[in-house]
Protein backbone atom coordinates (compact mmCIF):
# COMPACT_ATOMS: atom_id res chain seq x y z
CA UNK A 1 0.00 0.00 0.00
CA UNK A 2 0.91 3.62 -1.08
CA UNK A 3 2.31 5.99 1.82
CA UNK A 4 -0.55 8.12 1.61
CA UNK A 5 -3.72 5.50 2.12
CA UNK A 6 -0.80 4.23 5.30
CA UNK A 7 -1.23 7.64 6.75
CA UNK A 8 -4.87 7.68 5.95
CA UNK A 9 -5.45 4.51 8.03
CA UNK A 10 -3.57 5.56 10.95
CA UNK A 11 -4.92 7.51 13.95
CA UNK A 12 -3.61 8.23 17.63
CA UNK A 13 -4.78 4.94 19.16
CA UNK A 14 -6.31 5.49 22.44
CA UNK A 15 -6.92 2.02 23.39
CA UNK A 16 -4.21 -0.85 23.29
CA UNK A 17 -5.48 -4.23 23.84
CA UNK A 18 -3.01 -5.20 26.25
CA UNK A 19 -2.80 -9.40 25.10
CA UNK A 20 -1.67 -8.23 21.48
CA UNK A 21 2.33 -8.29 21.02
CA UNK A 22 4.03 -6.70 18.07
CA UNK A 23 5.88 -9.35 16.42
CA UNK A 24 10.28 -7.98 16.50
CA UNK A 25 10.88 -8.02 13.22
CA UNK A 26 8.13 -5.30 12.56
CA UNK A 27 9.49 -3.86 15.90
CA UNK A 28 12.63 -3.68 13.90
CA UNK A 29 11.33 -2.46 10.53
CA UNK A 30 9.74 0.60 12.93
CA UNK A 31 13.50 1.35 14.24
CA UNK A 32 15.22 0.80 11.05
CA UNK A 33 12.42 3.44 9.71
CA UNK A 34 14.05 5.71 12.54
CA UNK A 35 17.52 4.54 12.12
CA UNK A 36 17.43 5.97 8.34
CA UNK A 37 15.80 8.83 9.22
CA UNK A 38 18.17 12.03 7.24
CA UNK A 39 19.40 14.45 10.32
CA UNK A 40 21.30 17.79 10.33
CA UNK A 41 24.48 17.52 9.35
CA UNK A 42 24.10 13.82 9.63
CA UNK A 43 25.22 14.31 13.36
CA UNK A 44 22.06 11.22 14.30
CA UNK A 45 21.40 13.49 17.44
CA UNK A 46 18.85 11.02 18.61
CA UNK A 47 18.38 7.63 19.51
CA UNK A 48 15.58 5.15 20.91
CA UNK A 49 14.93 3.12 23.63
CA UNK A 50 12.57 0.35 23.56
CA UNK A 51 10.71 -0.71 26.70
CA UNK A 52 9.03 -4.18 26.62
CA UNK A 53 9.39 -4.54 30.89
CA UNK A 54 5.72 -4.38 31.93
CA UNK A 55 6.81 -3.00 35.49
CA UNK A 56 9.31 -0.03 34.01
CA UNK A 57 5.74 1.17 31.39
CA UNK A 58 3.87 0.72 34.51
CA UNK A 59 5.71 3.36 36.22
CA UNK A 60 5.68 5.62 33.20
CA UNK A 61 1.83 6.09 33.71
CA UNK A 62 1.90 8.53 36.26
CA UNK A 63 4.70 10.07 34.61
CA UNK A 64 2.35 10.41 31.25
CA UNK A 65 -0.58 12.04 32.57
CA UNK A 66 -1.63 8.77 33.83
CA UNK A 67 -2.11 7.58 29.99
CA UNK A 68 -2.54 3.79 30.61
CA UNK A 69 -1.76 2.95 26.83
CA UNK A 70 1.86 3.67 28.10
CA UNK A 71 1.31 0.34 30.49
CA UNK A 72 -1.21 -1.77 27.92
CA UNK A 73 0.91 -1.06 24.80
CA UNK A 74 3.27 -4.47 23.63
CA UNK A 75 6.56 -1.49 22.98
CA UNK A 76 7.59 1.67 24.18
CA UNK A 77 9.35 3.82 22.33
CA UNK A 78 11.65 6.42 23.98
CA UNK A 79 13.04 9.21 21.21
CA UNK A 80 15.99 10.65 22.67
CA UNK A 81 18.00 13.48 22.33
CA UNK A 82 21.75 14.47 22.65
CA UNK A 83 21.78 17.31 25.71
CA UNK A 84 24.12 19.08 23.96
CA UNK A 85 27.02 19.17 20.73
CA UNK A 86 30.43 19.09 21.99
CA UNK A 87 33.42 18.40 19.78
CA UNK A 88 33.79 14.96 20.43
CA UNK A 89 30.55 13.96 19.62
CA UNK A 90 31.03 15.47 16.27
CA UNK A 91 34.31 14.16 15.61
CA UNK A 92 33.26 10.57 16.41
CA UNK A 93 30.69 10.49 14.25
CA UNK A 94 32.39 12.02 11.26
CA UNK A 95 35.31 9.87 12.00
CA UNK A 96 32.75 6.93 11.80
CA UNK A 97 31.09 8.43 8.55
CA UNK A 98 34.76 9.19 6.36
CA UNK A 99 36.22 5.47 7.83
CA UNK A 100 32.56 3.88 6.45
CA UNK A 101 33.42 5.61 3.22
CA UNK A 102 37.00 5.16 2.70
CA UNK A 103 37.79 8.33 2.90
CA UNK A 104 40.74 9.80 5.29
CA UNK A 105 39.65 11.33 8.63
CA UNK A 106 39.18 14.92 8.30
CA UNK A 107 37.96 14.92 5.15
CA UNK A 108 35.30 17.26 6.22
CA UNK A 109 37.52 19.02 8.32
CA UNK A 110 36.23 22.52 7.32
CA UNK A 111 32.97 21.79 7.43
CA UNK A 112 33.05 20.02 11.11
CA UNK A 113 35.07 23.13 12.16
CA UNK A 114 31.82 25.46 11.23
CA UNK A 115 29.77 23.24 13.08
CA UNK A 116 31.29 23.02 16.25
CA UNK A 117 32.18 26.92 16.18
CA UNK A 118 28.25 27.49 15.48
CA UNK A 119 27.17 25.01 18.19
CA UNK A 120 29.65 25.51 20.79
CA UNK A 121 28.93 29.25 21.04
CA UNK A 122 25.70 27.81 21.50
CA UNK A 123 24.04 27.27 25.02
CA UNK A 124 23.14 24.12 26.30
CA UNK A 125 19.74 24.86 25.68
CA UNK A 126 19.93 25.88 22.32
CA UNK A 127 21.96 23.30 21.46
CA UNK A 128 19.04 20.64 22.75
CA UNK A 129 16.23 22.48 20.68
CA UNK A 130 18.25 21.62 18.03
CA UNK A 131 18.77 18.15 18.81
CA UNK A 132 15.48 17.65 20.09
CA UNK A 133 14.11 18.50 16.57
CA UNK A 134 15.83 15.85 14.72
CA UNK A 135 14.47 13.07 16.77
CA UNK A 136 11.26 14.74 15.34
CA UNK A 137 11.74 13.55 11.77
CA UNK A 138 12.79 9.32 13.05
CA UNK A 139 9.46 9.85 14.71
CA UNK A 140 7.33 10.99 11.66
CA UNK A 141 9.42 7.92 9.73
CA UNK A 142 8.75 5.43 12.37
CA UNK A 143 4.67 6.53 12.46
CA UNK A 144 4.52 5.63 8.56
CA UNK A 145 6.71 2.24 8.91
CA UNK A 146 4.42 1.50 11.50
CA UNK A 147 1.27 2.41 9.74
CA UNK A 148 2.76 0.14 6.25
CA UNK A 149 3.27 -2.56 8.82
CA UNK A 150 -0.51 -2.18 10.56
CA UNK A 151 0.52 -1.59 13.95
CA UNK A 152 -1.16 0.64 15.85
CA UNK A 153 0.55 3.83 17.51
CA UNK A 154 0.71 6.74 19.22
CA UNK A 155 2.22 9.34 18.79
CA UNK A 156 3.19 11.43 22.69
CA UNK A 157 4.64 14.59 23.85
CA UNK A 158 2.39 14.48 27.27
CA UNK A 159 4.87 13.43 29.77
CA UNK A 160 7.08 15.31 32.28
CA UNK A 161 10.52 15.01 29.91
CA UNK A 162 12.62 15.51 33.84
CA UNK A 163 10.80 13.11 35.33
CA UNK A 164 11.30 10.48 32.78
CA UNK A 165 14.75 11.52 31.88
CA UNK A 166 15.48 10.42 36.22
CA UNK A 167 13.73 7.60 35.42
CA UNK A 168 16.12 6.26 32.70
CA UNK A 169 18.90 7.73 33.98
CA UNK A 170 19.15 9.26 30.94
CA UNK A 171 21.23 12.48 31.94
CA UNK A 172 24.05 10.22 32.78
CA UNK A 173 23.84 9.00 29.43
CA UNK A 174 24.32 12.79 27.94
CA UNK A 175 20.68 11.90 26.56
CA UNK A 176 17.17 13.76 26.98
CA UNK A 177 13.54 12.21 26.97
CA UNK A 178 12.21 13.98 23.67
CA UNK A 179 9.05 12.06 22.62
CA UNK A 180 7.30 8.59 23.48
CA UNK A 181 5.84 5.99 20.72
CA UNK A 182 3.40 3.32 22.19
CA UNK A 183 3.08 0.70 19.86
CA UNK A 184 0.35 -1.89 19.66
CA UNK A 185 -2.66 -3.39 18.73
CA UNK A 186 -5.62 -1.03 19.00
CA UNK A 187 -8.90 -2.28 21.41
CA UNK A 188 -11.50 -1.70 18.98
CA UNK A 189 -14.44 -2.11 21.52
CA UNK A 190 -13.11 0.76 23.83
CA UNK A 191 -10.79 3.51 21.41
CA UNK A 192 -13.28 6.08 21.23
CA UNK A 193 -10.87 8.05 18.81
CA UNK A 194 -11.09 5.13 16.31
CA UNK A 195 -14.10 5.58 14.38
CA UNK A 196 -13.88 9.34 14.18
CA UNK A 197 -13.34 11.30 11.10
CA UNK A 198 -9.54 11.91 10.70
CA UNK A 199 -9.39 15.46 10.01
CA UNK A 200 -6.54 17.96 8.29
CA UNK A 201 -6.91 21.66 7.20
CA UNK A 202 -7.93 21.89 3.90
CA UNK A 203 -5.07 21.89 1.03
CA UNK A 204 -5.94 25.39 0.07
CA UNK A 205 -5.62 26.48 3.46
CA UNK A 206 -2.50 24.20 4.37
CA UNK A 207 -0.36 25.51 1.40
CA UNK A 208 0.71 29.00 0.22
CA UNK A 209 2.08 28.94 -3.63
CA UNK A 210 4.10 31.59 -4.77
CA UNK A 211 4.34 30.88 -8.58
CA UNK B 1 8.32 -0.44 -2.76
CA UNK B 2 8.21 -0.62 0.75
CA UNK B 3 9.27 2.63 3.57
CA UNK B 4 12.76 0.91 4.10
CA UNK B 5 13.90 0.54 0.14
CA UNK B 6 12.74 4.11 -0.49
CA UNK B 7 14.70 5.49 2.74
CA UNK B 8 17.75 3.42 1.17
CA UNK B 9 17.39 4.89 -1.94
CA UNK B 10 16.78 8.84 -0.64
CA UNK B 11 19.92 11.00 -0.63
CA UNK B 12 20.75 14.86 0.39
CA UNK B 13 20.82 15.62 -3.25
CA UNK B 14 23.68 18.11 -3.66
CA UNK B 15 23.33 18.99 -7.09
CA UNK B 16 19.75 19.18 -9.54
CA UNK B 17 19.03 19.32 -13.24
CA UNK B 18 17.50 22.69 -13.73
CA UNK B 19 15.78 21.48 -17.13
CA UNK B 20 13.88 18.24 -15.01
CA UNK B 21 10.39 19.55 -13.34
CA UNK B 22 8.51 17.72 -10.80
CA UNK B 23 4.95 16.55 -12.28
CA UNK B 24 2.42 18.22 -10.44
CA UNK B 25 0.57 15.37 -9.57
CA UNK B 26 3.96 14.16 -7.72
CA UNK B 27 4.35 17.81 -5.82
CA UNK B 28 0.54 17.39 -4.69
CA UNK B 29 1.30 13.57 -2.96
CA UNK B 30 4.72 15.23 -1.40
CA UNK B 31 2.35 18.21 0.19
CA UNK B 32 -0.27 15.67 1.10
CA UNK B 33 1.77 13.37 3.23
CA UNK B 34 3.08 16.68 5.28
CA UNK B 35 -0.62 17.62 5.54
CA UNK B 36 -1.35 14.15 6.89
CA UNK B 37 1.07 14.70 9.61
CA UNK B 38 0.12 13.99 13.11
CA UNK B 39 0.84 17.22 14.98
CA UNK B 40 0.56 17.76 19.00
CA UNK B 41 -2.91 17.82 19.80
CA UNK B 42 -4.04 17.47 15.83
CA UNK B 43 -3.47 21.31 16.09
CA UNK B 44 -1.53 21.47 12.96
CA UNK B 45 0.92 24.51 13.31
CA UNK B 46 2.63 24.26 10.35
CA UNK B 47 2.08 25.20 6.79
CA UNK B 48 3.87 24.86 3.20
CA UNK B 49 4.64 27.10 1.12
CA UNK B 50 5.59 26.03 -2.12
CA UNK B 51 7.71 28.10 -4.46
CA UNK B 52 8.16 27.78 -8.09
CA UNK B 53 8.83 31.79 -9.30
CA UNK B 54 13.02 31.30 -9.95
CA UNK B 55 13.39 34.85 -9.58
CA UNK B 56 12.46 34.18 -5.72
CA UNK B 57 14.42 31.19 -5.67
CA UNK B 58 16.98 32.54 -6.93
CA UNK B 59 16.73 35.56 -4.28
CA UNK B 60 16.90 32.61 -1.88
CA UNK B 61 19.87 31.24 -2.87
CA UNK B 62 22.53 34.02 -0.72
CA UNK B 63 19.94 33.55 2.39
CA UNK B 64 21.00 30.06 2.10
CA UNK B 65 24.57 29.59 2.74
CA UNK B 66 24.98 30.30 -1.52
CA UNK B 67 23.37 26.95 -2.19
CA UNK B 68 22.77 26.54 -5.46
CA UNK B 69 20.83 23.58 -5.60
CA UNK B 70 17.72 25.96 -3.86
CA UNK B 71 17.39 27.91 -7.92
CA UNK B 72 17.98 24.83 -9.76
CA UNK B 73 15.92 22.84 -8.27
CA UNK B 74 12.29 22.04 -9.09
CA UNK B 75 10.11 23.08 -6.47
CA UNK B 76 10.94 24.52 -3.15
CA UNK B 77 9.10 23.65 -0.22
CA UNK B 78 9.07 26.13 2.67
CA UNK B 79 7.96 24.49 5.94
CA UNK B 80 6.71 27.13 7.88
CA UNK B 81 5.21 26.90 12.02
CA UNK B 82 2.88 29.38 14.05
CA UNK B 83 4.96 32.23 15.40
CA UNK B 84 2.93 31.68 18.67
CA UNK B 85 -0.40 30.04 20.35
CA UNK B 86 -3.36 31.91 20.74
CA UNK B 87 -6.67 31.06 22.08
CA UNK B 88 -8.04 32.19 18.43
CA UNK B 89 -6.17 29.40 16.95
CA UNK B 90 -6.79 26.94 19.37
CA UNK B 91 -10.64 27.44 18.95
CA UNK B 92 -10.39 27.66 15.13
CA UNK B 93 -8.67 23.97 14.83
CA UNK B 94 -11.05 22.61 17.11
CA UNK B 95 -14.17 24.25 16.10
CA UNK B 96 -13.26 23.24 12.49
CA UNK B 97 -12.34 19.04 14.12
CA UNK B 98 -15.71 19.20 15.89
CA UNK B 99 -17.64 20.72 12.58
CA UNK B 100 -16.05 18.12 10.63
CA UNK B 101 -17.06 15.31 13.18
CA UNK B 102 -20.53 16.64 13.36
CA UNK B 103 -20.02 17.13 16.85
CA UNK B 104 -21.20 19.99 19.37
CA UNK B 105 -18.50 23.01 19.61
CA UNK B 106 -16.93 23.29 22.36
CA UNK B 107 -16.88 19.23 22.89
CA UNK B 108 -13.18 18.94 23.71
CA UNK B 109 -13.72 22.43 25.53
CA UNK B 110 -12.32 20.95 29.06
CA UNK B 111 -9.22 19.54 26.95
CA UNK B 112 -8.44 23.53 24.85
CA UNK B 113 -8.78 24.98 28.29
CA UNK B 114 -5.43 23.15 29.31
CA UNK B 115 -3.77 23.59 26.03
CA UNK B 116 -4.88 27.24 26.38
CA UNK B 117 -3.52 27.48 30.07
CA UNK B 118 -0.26 25.51 29.10
CA UNK B 119 0.94 27.35 25.97
CA UNK B 120 -0.73 30.75 26.53
CA UNK B 121 1.67 30.83 30.01
CA UNK B 122 4.73 30.41 27.75
CA UNK B 123 6.76 33.29 25.94
CA UNK B 124 6.16 33.29 22.21
CA UNK B 125 9.77 31.84 21.97
CA UNK B 126 9.14 28.79 24.18
CA UNK B 127 5.86 28.74 21.79
CA UNK B 128 7.12 28.78 18.65
CA UNK B 129 10.12 25.85 20.16
CA UNK B 130 7.15 23.83 19.95
CA UNK B 131 5.24 24.78 16.82
CA UNK B 132 8.65 24.33 14.89
CA UNK B 133 9.14 20.91 16.24
CA UNK B 134 5.56 19.87 14.43
CA UNK B 135 6.96 21.06 11.07
CA UNK B 136 9.80 18.30 11.36
CA UNK B 137 7.04 15.31 11.75
CA UNK B 138 5.71 16.65 8.15
CA UNK B 139 9.14 17.04 6.89
CA UNK B 140 10.16 13.58 7.66
CA UNK B 141 6.75 12.25 5.54
CA UNK B 142 7.64 14.76 2.86
CA UNK B 143 11.07 13.04 2.59
CA UNK B 144 9.28 9.29 2.37
CA UNK B 145 7.04 10.55 0.18
CA UNK B 146 9.56 11.50 -2.56
CA UNK B 147 11.19 9.25 -2.42
CA UNK B 148 8.48 6.77 -3.03
CA UNK B 149 8.04 8.65 -6.05
CA UNK B 150 11.72 8.63 -6.81
CA UNK B 151 12.01 12.50 -6.84
CA UNK B 152 15.04 13.78 -5.54
CA UNK B 153 15.04 16.56 -2.33
CA UNK B 154 17.59 17.72 0.20
CA UNK B 155 16.64 18.46 3.55
CA UNK B 156 17.92 21.99 4.69
CA UNK B 157 18.40 24.21 7.55
CA UNK B 158 21.24 25.80 5.95
CA UNK B 159 19.62 29.18 6.07
CA UNK B 160 18.63 32.74 7.26
CA UNK B 161 15.03 32.32 8.82
CA UNK B 162 14.97 35.70 9.82
CA UNK B 163 16.13 36.81 6.46
CA UNK B 164 13.46 34.64 4.71
CA UNK B 165 11.05 35.22 6.77
CA UNK B 166 11.33 38.90 5.90
CA UNK B 167 11.42 37.95 1.84
CA UNK B 168 8.53 36.11 2.17
CA UNK B 169 6.53 38.49 4.62
CA UNK B 170 5.67 35.55 6.51
CA UNK B 171 5.56 37.56 10.33
CA UNK B 172 2.28 39.51 8.41
CA UNK B 173 0.96 35.88 8.41
CA UNK B 174 1.91 34.86 11.89
CA UNK B 175 4.22 32.35 10.59
CA UNK B 176 8.19 31.80 10.73
CA UNK B 177 9.74 29.34 8.37
CA UNK B 178 11.63 26.45 10.11
CA UNK B 179 12.89 23.99 7.23
CA UNK B 180 13.61 23.71 3.30
CA UNK B 181 12.77 20.86 1.22
CA UNK B 182 14.15 21.74 -2.41
CA UNK B 183 12.75 18.78 -5.14
CA UNK B 184 13.54 18.08 -8.30
CA UNK B 185 16.01 15.82 -10.28
CA UNK B 186 19.64 14.64 -9.58
CA UNK B 187 22.15 15.92 -11.91
CA UNK B 188 24.13 12.56 -11.63
CA UNK B 189 27.25 14.02 -13.15
CA UNK B 190 27.88 16.61 -10.94
CA UNK B 191 26.51 15.15 -7.62
CA UNK B 192 29.15 14.42 -5.16
CA UNK B 193 27.30 12.64 -2.29
CA UNK B 194 25.02 10.81 -4.94
CA UNK B 195 27.89 7.60 -5.02
CA UNK B 196 28.78 7.82 -1.64
CA UNK B 197 27.78 5.01 1.09
CA UNK B 198 25.01 6.07 3.28
CA UNK B 199 26.18 5.58 6.86
CA UNK B 200 23.97 5.50 10.52
CA UNK B 201 25.31 4.86 13.42
CA UNK B 202 24.95 0.97 13.93
CA UNK B 203 21.95 -0.45 15.18
CA UNK B 204 23.10 -1.59 18.40
CA UNK B 205 24.19 2.08 19.02
CA UNK B 206 21.52 3.55 17.83
CA UNK B 207 18.82 1.47 19.90
CA UNK B 208 18.73 1.09 24.06
CA UNK B 209 16.61 -1.66 25.38
CA UNK B 210 14.99 -2.06 28.70
CA UNK B 211 14.02 -5.52 28.52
Amino acid sequence: MALLDDLKWRYATKKYDPTKKVAQADVDKIIEAARLAPTSSGLQQFRLIVITNQELKDKIVPIAMDQQIVADCSHLLVFVAWDKYTDERIDKQYDYITDERELPRGRFGSYTDRLKKMYLNQTEKENFIHTARQAYIGFGLAIAQAAELKVDCTPMEGFNTDKLDELLDLRSKELRSVLLLPLGYRDAENDWLMNMKKVRKPKEEFVINYK
